[in-house]
């Protein structure tokens, strides 16, 4: 179970106020890259967690709890990033809103679009659980599979595109105070990033994990595709060479090579549609 | 530009046709997990890859073209596992809808059942670009960040749980054709988890790409909290001890250790709501 | 501006309520090919429809309030399937059981499954929006485009497979109550096919209408390739013959013919990665 | 920011396992009457809220970390009723069949129904951000709108609808564990109705909150139609009486009254479409 | 069944035709606040009502069938806003562009800008069911669960949101005509929050509704924890006090009380993971 | 299977990159009108058809085949589009701000406009498979329903609101590469929508294939009521004549007719709640 204090987990500021800026955040709340995603895929896997031990849920659950810190440090950053913004009409002559459209002020236009989104229009100058296209976040995102090495991955997957997205929010900012929270941010997602690659070396690294599951018996798997990287080349030219085709499979059960793909199966001839099937009479044959 | 055969490139044979297996491939054709998904997020990842070279983008469409094929599979798969699907109610008596209810024939309560899958119901016997719950793919899930590392680690968790799916779908089924075409699934499935690991080893690995992305100064990051695993526990307790709380981080460039998570910030004030805002007058202040 | 009746629009009448079959149902209330969005989709090509008549608009208004009633019916029979379905698990011996699971009778496992479904859990016996898989209707399923000819054959489109479900259900059903609501609902699909097409015929057919838009010079498409069947088989083989692989074009503006497919484009290079894009630093270069 | 603790809120215990439960038990979890739900909503809420007093901040606070708590019970009791659930097809003779499916046993159809669902097949025995129908959780429903007033009644909505849930849950299982766990989240669902309903009651009751925003000055809304109930018979037959068509409106400022609707505006003739609009060159006129 | 006139329930008029205005009022139709909500919201609360009579069915029909006509106003409203949009790139000077950009007149970018948005590219020049987001309305936000007091509340907390919807978009306008339609929506809006309270009032208000359900026996929910607030303060401080946290509960069967939040369950211990289900030989120990 | 070759179809030539394009440029790649439908549509249409011949499998496989093509233009038309995309705010005064609002140049809050979209905040400077609204794909626009007549109507609708599409896109850019790109893929569209028809055509036109499913006997629909156009007129007036109003159905199989529309069936008396549905007391009755 989970407690609070009132108090953010790092400090939120913001220099100048900026309604557009305030939109951007909202990728790193509920984009799929963002904080809303890792917070609940940490909290799902935990719960899940089947092992021996509860090492790994426990593990899981200190990070998921700090995570939802995260959600409140950015929904705070957005709230700020709205205290000036435009919430109604106000009668302008058109040589203010001249003056208006270039320096970013209040005139009729500009009040338009900034209204425009949710954060406005539906939130009322706060952030909602959606990203910076108004788009809600999406819960098939929580990556959850009952395999902890798959999860893994996904979690490196989840932090590498979150820290991605955050780099390009601190780059997109002048305001001194944004940057800070961004440097802690973008601390905390380079820390995540090593976290769950140290699992997967604690668990054997490439040759104690691949393939994945690696409960499933390889001698089960057609063998003598395993390990070769297909080319699809209409001309049957060769694909350019790369560490993925020749030497060693990663996990050391195998060797890397090319094949040109072709057809192994035949042109499929499914049965004509029934009678009764909704189809054209022309199809029943 | 794409070209076709109209031949499979491995065989497709199913043995005794079963129109509940059909809608678990469903989770292999537009699962989060399946194949629509690789697909699209190698090909969107190789028509915007940027980089002093073509080599990645060429690799990725080789990969990509593949994988049109194995959603071709595995659509072929589902028509032939609905062949005797039942598509209209048979006048039955009691007797023979107990018999029928048992043997999994065609009585119908059984048909009605059957016929609630959009495999029947709305595609006629053949497959759709959905999953098992008859959710259509989401193409929200096609992960393409613009940083190569960030996306090599979004295919592995995609191939990942691909392949954590692929034997759960073996498992499911005794019928021999599914399992051959699963043995040659799986096998390839094996294949892209090393290849696209083969990739992050090609750049050089942990100490060659992290933190992701790299080309980030890390002295614009908060140093102080960028190797540290933050504990929650309300009560102080240690958390359990793993690679992530001590010793050298993965990419060589820092030291794990453990903290105990404390609010840093204060309280968050915002200002109260503006009279024009939509808002309550008690809010207003 | 709109009004009701509260008798409906054709007798709805269930002799035998099945929970099964009021979850199919669902599919022609919310689904894709159902009475939801064939009224929205009438009612915004009425509400946008520009032209120097009222006419179309005036005619998309009549359909649209007749498919309210529609919606109307099928929910009535939702709630009426569902009158007789469990609410809550009975204590049952074990051979009770037996005989309830072949009867269809209340034993707790089938209760469960039949309480699985939105329309009793969420619902509470009625309908509710959305499919036989439980997935909300999705109002991007309404076409409304601006260009009445590709309008009329979405609504062709719609009518089809609009028909086609409502077959199919048909076929699902032995209830005779049930088989009158739809003899008179497939009749209305008849007639709605026609009438969408009968507008294409009035608007001058095939030679009247294409290609759509028809208001854009057809001089500045590329003529070389308007009425080309293009063939992508790998090995040049030639596809099928048929009516369109010879002959004059539909509209009588062109002569078909079959164009084997070649790259006329190069190797797309992109510049690469911008230094603070958020790439990996081996994306730079 | 937040803590935790590893151990539950309240006991979570399964008496006996039932996969067909652990899926209803979604609609609790991932639903939108569920426990993600409400939870987000406070958050989302507390972190946005304007106000001159923090008090209404602080107090979602409490309730929506109190919220993550109860997520993660209904989590555990869905990993829990899915530890028996077949994940292999066993070799079985047809008279085994016959018993399997009488007795719920694992028969090979069981096994497939029983893996069809996304606890099983995607997420490996255990719970995901989903509903019972395998619907992810959409973050849209998180009602935050910036007016208290509106949120309290979207908040009271939620729990009702919560409990409604809650109750129909209880009353599908037998199990002794599992009741016990619903007494009490159905008692803290009576105890989330009436907290804010309280807020509405200490803000000055219909009185004092209606209409909703209060801020807004009734002179300017229509004052002809603020308290009509406006009937819609075709016939012009009246409306039945209620505590809607007469007496005081319930805010004290307006009477009831009933008034037959009748069009007070125009046919509209919108514009002819323009020439590059992509229209039909009949619409353009 | 249903009847239309074709012409509108209030005049719309608009004086200064807005593409960007146009935009904003989509939320209006297609946004979780807007008007297809209501309107399907009460047809499915009526269409699946049940109880000893059929009045509450009636009055639902009236206000849903009244809300079409609002549908309609508003797409109404949204064409003739886009009257003057630009529909094809017009060659400018850049000096003409300067006055353009100011003005809002049609230079490029503000011709690319104004097309962006589903109301011109996919729409041409109408309304859509979708937000100001151009997120299509999904038919999930249609709450009707069967309890009729829960469904009030459902209603009251649309309608609320919805009334502060209206307000925002009024708030965003100079166009009287455009006001003048608001003024007319607002005072419905009043209307209809009243009207649903009014049901609970008719039902016996808070005495005579809660908790809802009220036919669940609350004997059988856990009495020790059904009128408490639990506090979850990491460090014991309570918390503010308010109407919900003494004194008689609201139904005035029970006192309202404060409890600090404790685990009174234990950490769950779920059984490792089986050999057959995809997850990692670590796993299942 | 499928081959592909790493040169484009046609030319992709971009002259001046404009970032506002390239969104717009989205819509034809991931809007419902775009590229990844008809690719997919075609696909599932070719892998589920049955019929007597593999003939339309064919052709339908060549046609999907090409779009694969289509979409790969269009992705790199936004990569190309995106070259001088901002990616990081520059210190700028307030002077350079001016001339950058106008000129559309790089000042703070162009740049942060700019960076919005998904484009550049998410997909770093490439095209993702969403529309211009950032909206992923969503995959139940793949309209393959099973009966081939309605299949080609859905197909015609697709290419009729494609080409509909691509001609704004041609008029909202005065860039000529970018038109030679839309020549192209307009004329393939014009291509398209005859192919569909001709199929259409090929069976037999109107009469051969109306009313489809044409394989359901019209003795089981209501003949009464199959060639009627219903009025819905709240005041009786009648509707505008037009082709469907009289004269020979389409199908030569009726005659078109005008009915007023009235109730034939009576209001719907559902049976109350019972005791454990979660209802109210009072609609238990």
């Amino acid at each position: 179970m989970y407690y609070h204090d009132k108090r953010l987990q790092y400090p939120v500021r913001v220099d100048s106020p900026d309604p557009i800026y305030a939109r951007m955040l909202q990728q790193a709340i509920g984009g799929i890259e963002g904080e809303i995603r890792v917070c609940f895929q940490y909290f799902f896997q935990a719960w899940g967690n089947r092992a021996p031990t509860t090492k790994y849920r426990d593990m899981l659950l200190h990070t998921a709890t700090e995570e939802i810190g995260h959600i409140e440090m950015l929904a705070t950053a957005v709230a700020m990033n709205l205290e000036t913004a435009p919430t109604k009409v106000q009668e302008a002559g058109a040589a203010d809103a001249i003056v208006g459209a270039v320096m970013g002020g209040e005139n009729p236009r500009h009040i338009a679009e900034g209204m425009l989104h949710k954060t406005l229009l539906s939130a009322g100058m706060a952030a909602f659980p959606g990203n910076s296209d108004g788009l809600p976040f999406d819960m098939s995102h929580i990556y959850a599979s009952g395999n902890i090495a798959a999860d893994m991955y996904c979690n490196v997957a989840a932090e590498a595109t979150g820290r991605t997205l955050a780099v390009r929010l601190y780059n997109a900012t002048n305001d001194a105070g944004m940057r800070d929270m961004w440097s802690f941010l973008i601390a905390r997602d380079t820390m995540h990033q090593q976290q769950w690659l140290a699992v997967i070396e604690e668990l054997g690294g490439a040759a104690g994990t691949l393939p994945i599951p690696n409960s499933f018996p390889q001698s089960e798997e057609n063998q003598k595709f395993n390990y070769n990287f297909f080319s699809t080349s209409a001309d049957g030219s060769p694909p350019p060479a790369g560490r993925w085709t020749q030497g060693p499979s990663l996990d050391g059960k195998g060797e890397f090579s090319v094949v040109q793909n072709q057809p192994m199966g035949e042109e499929p001839v499914l049965g004509p549609a029934r009678p009764d099937s909704g189809a054209q009479s022309q199809q029943i044959g």
